[in-house]
């Protein structure tokens, strides 16, 4: 059982706020957060729990309670990064090291969570309203399976490179954009324990999560962030090895003595 | 449910040579490919499908219709690589290209399969009799689970640096030797469609392969290089493509023409 | 000073075929070959010395003589990937494994040596007569010394993903195709002692040589291709070690002796 | 012409703390700092300029001046990580963003720079007083010209895995220690536009900086950390594309117009 959270800052299409859309709010009546939590749950109630939390939430809905309960945790915010606690940060940051998975969605890129994984500044160049194709560029990834050579994602805001990431233990998808950019647009990262996908869909006014393919690879990033390894050293924060450690234990014959 | 072919050359262990020795033929009275299927079995009989195939056999045993019903192919081989029939190599590393999932062991690394999937030589350093230690160094790969921070190996024929290989996509595993040498152990690559694992222990008069770590090591990359997808090109070298493969469906609006 | 080879099967534009065209013999009066040595020629007469070489000569131009007297070799080729000997493929492979440069240019993606040192089909998708932008991904590479974050390329012919290599080192360049595709137009590899550049513009009619950004990459990739390391393993197909190998030299007090 | 900069912690060895160490002091009698900018200067007076900094100085020694002059900056720390001010770690990390190579030698490992630029712990296992042989795993590597297959450092404190990094672009270097540990003890990362080279060796009380391959390794990282590269993005966080940037220049013929 894969215990995920969706975060969401719930912001563009939130009724209380002045500056919530009217598009964002008919495409995610009940906020983003429910809209990912709904692709997730496609997976089923046999493999996955799925919860949601929100920034307006004491502690930003991610209390050490729903962290140490979550095995992958996925993240979408955009105008309100800086408004998230460097203190959650810091716990966030300590769960993925201890092996929970964490999926960033599009403007996620830019949230401080992400950054401080990635040890870069994540900048990007963007523009609304433009056209996007998605390349598969690693079929064989567990996070491709069942997606085809190519799809239409159609209209989506642009991320253009130079895209400043950390070099990416894999880029599943590439995006080609109707405007002359083209995108990393799924890649992996290894931090830690944990497991690591960005993937750029996913505007908030724009159809990406109603894309069979989006669904799919956002479902199969989830299965592929779940791990169940357990860090040994967490609170630990360096060994200093003992001799009962260097012991080596001799299968047969006569082998170099150590101490 | 995947399908494991066991292949091995069947030499030292193997009665009908004379150079077959006492200890290889105790340790694997069945030939070492059926020890090696022993570990695979143990996966369970809804999980995997095992059947083996050696050098002397016709085609090498791996006929068109072994290969085309294998998701993932097992080699162990040393003294007769040479020997293996181009047109058999040809054949299992176009399955790789389409999908098949390959695990090399121990000595595989001089197969000339393996050799053409990582485009090097393959050339290492090695002795006899020595005392290894194997260190998890990715601890969150999914071939890793189960596996502690390191484990004794015990006696083990040493494998030294430098190793003649292509960059490997996860270096999972590293060996420590007595005799002062390190070795790159466990290592995944991705070839076309395939996903390959290569593991150094697994001598023919040692006893790696009861090991209760290098048994799970192995079944976990069974798991791990077993993949459904479709390779779509196969046949078709390259493609051209064509205006109706690139005419972009628009979702919406009213965005760039093409042709 | 590095020793530079341009090698290239001339054939599209030597009037000697009947298959050349106006196109290409205009562009490249002299051949390809001359065309892209005098890229590598303006690096200075201090820097490198560049020869040629072609497939209708002897041994295709590449004797042993010349090849060991390679520190880069340049390769162009296209229609007659299939009439290059096995044994000169052989030859130029041997070379990359003790250290020689491997620039492949255009369609050398399909040469016998490139498929070979990458262990894969090399297979893409191709359409002649679209519009390539150029991105920068890898902006500290050395190969991308002196390239803006993106540089228009005009005219070129279409190759697109799935590009289906082994995973490169660094993607340096990607190109963005008007026709809907993208493509990992700078590749970087490693094999055996050998360092390897795919770059993927160069089509025989266009004007991708012409590119100032273009020849800077080409005259970029020869300084860091080129390797002074010396191979020392090779003709030695496998090391066994030998007990004088393994002593260790003590630097102080009294550690573990072996043997 | 490199601007290297060292920096040091300069407890250990500083005659003005209580702790500082008999041996430490005879082997750098003008601080370690001293020590390594002693072998970056052996590269010549027309290659490198060298200056020192060190953490009790006004702002560590790395002021905005020293810091905008600075092409690689070569760090050495210990016990007074946590002293460091985070302003100071900001903008150090801040000019590795914009190109700046960084080079942590030894406990550099779990300085905040260094931890940042990861995005992981940096954790790993440790015992004073082994001894140590280091292997060259990616010989055609820049940093690894002139080092043999390997060598013999003799007694250096052990640094053990699982060292929790991210992915190395390359891992030039292993560590072999007679009690029975391995390490990656030479490590490449690429972050923004600078270049990052971890180096294990260099424990103040024994002799690493006098190992004539440890100076020619750390000479080797400063040349290849350098980058000439301009970082054209600094201060603007991210870059909102433009029309008139997306206009293609059309080389030649009829090709689609955008906008």
């Amino acid at each position: 059982m894969i215990r995920v959270t969706v975060w969401n800052e719930y912001y563009h299409e939130n009724p209380r706020y002045e500056h919530a859309t009217t598009k964002a709010m008919e495409l995610h009546p009940n906020g983003l957060h429910e809209t990912v939590a709904e692709i997730v749950r496609e997976l089923g109630a046999d493999k996955v729990t799925v919860r949601t939390a929100w920034q307006d939430q004491p502690e930003h809905g991610l209390t050490e309670e729903v962290l140490s309960n979550t095995d992958v945790l996925i993240w979408w915010g955009h105008m309100k990064h800086h408004e998230v606690a460097d203190e959650i940060v810091e716990r966030v940051y300590n769960r993925v090291m201890e092996g929970m998975g964490f999926i960033g969605l599009h403007s996620a890129h830019h949230s401080k969570v992400f950054k401080k994984l990635n040890g870069t500044t994540c900048n990007l160049k963007w523009r609304d309203g433009t056209y996007e194709r998605v390349f598969t560029t690693c079929p064989s990834h567990p996070i491709a399976r069942g997606i085809p050579e190519h799809f239409e994602l159609g209209v989506e805001e642009c991320y253009g490179e130079f895209f400043d990431i950390a070099k990416p233990d894999d880029v599943v998808f590439q995006g080609w954009f109707d405007i002359g950019e083209v995108f990393r647009s799924g890649c992996t990262f290894t931090r830690g324990y944990g497991k690591i996908f960005y993937f750029q869909p996913g505007h908030e006014t724009n159809l990406a999560f109603q894309n069979p393919y989006v669904r799919r690879i956002i479902q199969n990033a989830v299965e592929w962030c779940y791990s169940d390894v357990k860090a040994p050293y967490i609170g630990a924060p360096q060994i200093k090895t003992t001799l009962e450690d260097q012991r080596l234990e001799k299968a047969e014959g006569d082998y170099l003595r150590f101490f």
